[in-house]
């Protein structure tokens, strides 16, 4: 991670269950491919709700504001939209601030 | 990261608007001594909502269900119990289903 400071984006998606486990799978290929071809994605955190499995939950880490400009830019995250689109029943997503980010190296 | 699947938690928080700074002190003093101290503890990210700074989230992720139990016996996590107590206005925890989780190597 370099010096600037991150930019961390939260998303809550409730998705359409009867579409649930493809959606899963064009997130996760999404994730795959933001994490592996764009340098300034340094993580993206998926999970889903125990008690509501529909409920997704994502933590999305930027290396600045740039890299994220970059990422809603990029062909993968055009096509993840496009196809999800009929999936995803409501979308929250929060701007936040860093308070700590800490992984083991 | 190991092959079991990690345990990711994911805590909301409200604090008391007058304690906010002292709380943000604290919890990074605790998130600090678990990544360094705790063999099991890979990743903890707090933030604040932009739109509300006195609302925090955090993502926590623990190599198994044991390293979980562990960082809950803890010395700092006790000791940040009891110094935050009267800052917390709400805590909700929500236990989570792993769908991916990818960080720059």
């Amino acid at each position: 991670m370099t010096n600037a400071t991150p930019v961390v984006r939260l998303a809550e998606l409730e998705i359409d269950p009867a579409q649930l486990d493809a959606y899963l799978a064009l997130l996760r290929e999404e994730i795959d491919a933001s994490v592996r071809l764009e340098p300034g994605v340094l993580t993206l955190n998926a999970v889903a709700l125990k008690d509501s499995p529909d409920q997704i939950r994502l933590m999305e880490i930027y290396a600045d504001q740039a890299a994220y400009d970059a990422h809603l830019k990029s062909p993968h995250f055009a096509r993840y939209k496009t196809a999800t689109a009929t999936m995803v029943r409501s979308l929250t997503l929060h701007e936040t601030i860093p308070i700590a980010l800490r992984s083991k190296p």
